[in-house]
């Protein structure tokens, strides 16, 4: 039996893989590399933000993919790859609404893998490690195919984070007795507003920095940026 | 029960693991990069094209990895690598008897791929993507190992589009009741010709365009190439 | 029934996992890219180099992974990563200290790869492979993440050769009828030893060469190391 027992609602998935797609085919069209995506690769790019967290969680699982059990996923998702390259330009407009729906998408990917981790039984701490794969990894993987260094690894805004709290937040909440679903909203919230923070106030980590050379530390972290 | 019901004959999934080992091997003996790859590393590129289709596949279904239940797999990967290593250079001088032998490849992986998703009960889009990820899966992990350009990201010849059509039409004659194995040949053949067509006639796709830049679109993707 | 029937002591896999995380940590720590890596991007190198291997291995096999089984896993090597960072430079005068570290933690999750594997059954080759991803594994996840070039792709020191022979030398035990524990045991030691000899003596593979231009294969072979 390897079938999960906890169902996230179709709907409620389709959303998130097509809010992906176009976000993924937003930000390959944007992309001008050594050379240029044609329409093949921007395609597989909204593919692979779209449906790469929910296979990530599910491989992590040992599930059979849910996003391959039904022919609506691979649909909805090039579905939303080509509106979101038809679109560029004006989405582009938009700007604050696109980094809103990512937002929402890093919280919405995060709390469909805590809930199905918890659901499968896993503990807290692998089931919110499940829940940030799920939602950082359809980013990871297309930065990977793109040749890209991964956003997430290096000083920037609170991405990953943003996504650990809210599945932590969601988790907690199970654990005390919260209904599932609930925790669930709660915890997509909760990731949601902190990206949300993170980007309006340019939040970033502090810098890896070591206990023996602390003051050495501050200069030597200014020479990669100074490089010709 | 995890065990497929469909099995593909030994001989012939061992065929498609030794001919992908050999143009595996081929394509990393000609690599000079910063550093040369050294013999280990021809060898695992070797296997990684030879497996690596099969094994995405099997991931992707939640099954136990058939290149792993037997041993004939990486010694015929490995077999495959080394030949291809020792004998590049003649190989190189039949270079269409490569690019043939290639397009054979993918139509085997794809169609094996989309047979086994089928035998399994996936729906046909998903069954056609899980064929297309197995023809095209052992490149791209290969160029994600060699540290190039994923090749099917770029503007190109109809790599993965000639896998997806053949996938497709393998799928849709078993839909139509046709006998699975009659469909996978009429399916590899398809796959084949195409990726061949491509090739001699040098077709590629579009590269992606906004609607709203029509124009200027075809100026800005000049610069790309023109860069110093 | 997806559970395996062995089981790695805790304890053992646990210090494997912290081994690999603090080396991961120590890896990423010393990194001067483009972009240095935030704290979070030091703890997640350090989380996936001492938890790669084994979720690796747990995916070729099909099984559930044990590191998603438990808290322990996760807080192992965060908690490792976070004692790397910190102690960077304390560790990184012990280098012959780490080297040593790291002949042991190859040689660790090899043997705990090959020994799972021939546990559930599978043949010699492909459970030695499998030991052989498991040694590897978390090394090629860094590198890809990290966007540098994967390490035992390229001339170097008998990285994946020496966990290679230790997994074959039990996998051989095994098969002649020793204790799995046993057989494990040696393949740790001679997996680590002849990691060690490797770096000491500075061993490292030829360059894959051409049957038909050993001449011309000398010479060109030069060229790369003399790029300006």
């Amino acid at each position: 039996m390897n079938e999960p027992l906890f169902v996230i609602p179709l709907w409620a998935d389709l959303t998130a893989v097509g809010l992906g797609g176009v976000q993924g085919a937003l930000f390959a069209s944007g992309f001008r590399g050594e050379r240029r995506l044609d329409l093949l690769g921007v395609a597989i790019i909204g593919v692979v933000v779209g449906m790469g967290g929910g296979l990530i969680r599910d491989l992590l699982l040992n599930v059979t993919p849910t996003t391959l059990q039904s022919n609506w996923y691979l649909l909805t998702a090039t579905g939303a790859a080509l509106v979101g390259m038809l679109l560029a330009n004006l989405f582009r407009r938009l700007n604050a609404f696109i980094v809103g729906l990512d937002a929402l998408v890093i919280g919405l990917f995060g709390a469909f893998g805590t809930s199905k981790a918890l659901a499968l039984g896993l503990p807290l701490v692998p089931a919110v490690f499940v829940g940030v794969c799920s939602a950082v990894g359809g980013g990871i993987l297309r930065d990977m195919i793109m040749g890209l260094p991964v956003a997430i690894m290096h000083v920037g805004s609170l991405y990953a984070v943003a996504a650990a709290v809210g599945c932590f937040v969601l988790a907690s909440l199970e654990a005390f007795g919260s209904e599932l679903v609930l925790a669930a909203v709660v915890g997509v919230v909760v990731t949601t507003i902190l990206r949300l923070l993170a980007v309006i106030f340019d939040i970033s980590l502090p810098e890896q920095r070591a206990l023996y050379r602390n003051k050495v530390a501050v200069e030597t972290t200014t020479i990669p940026i100074v490089r010709p």
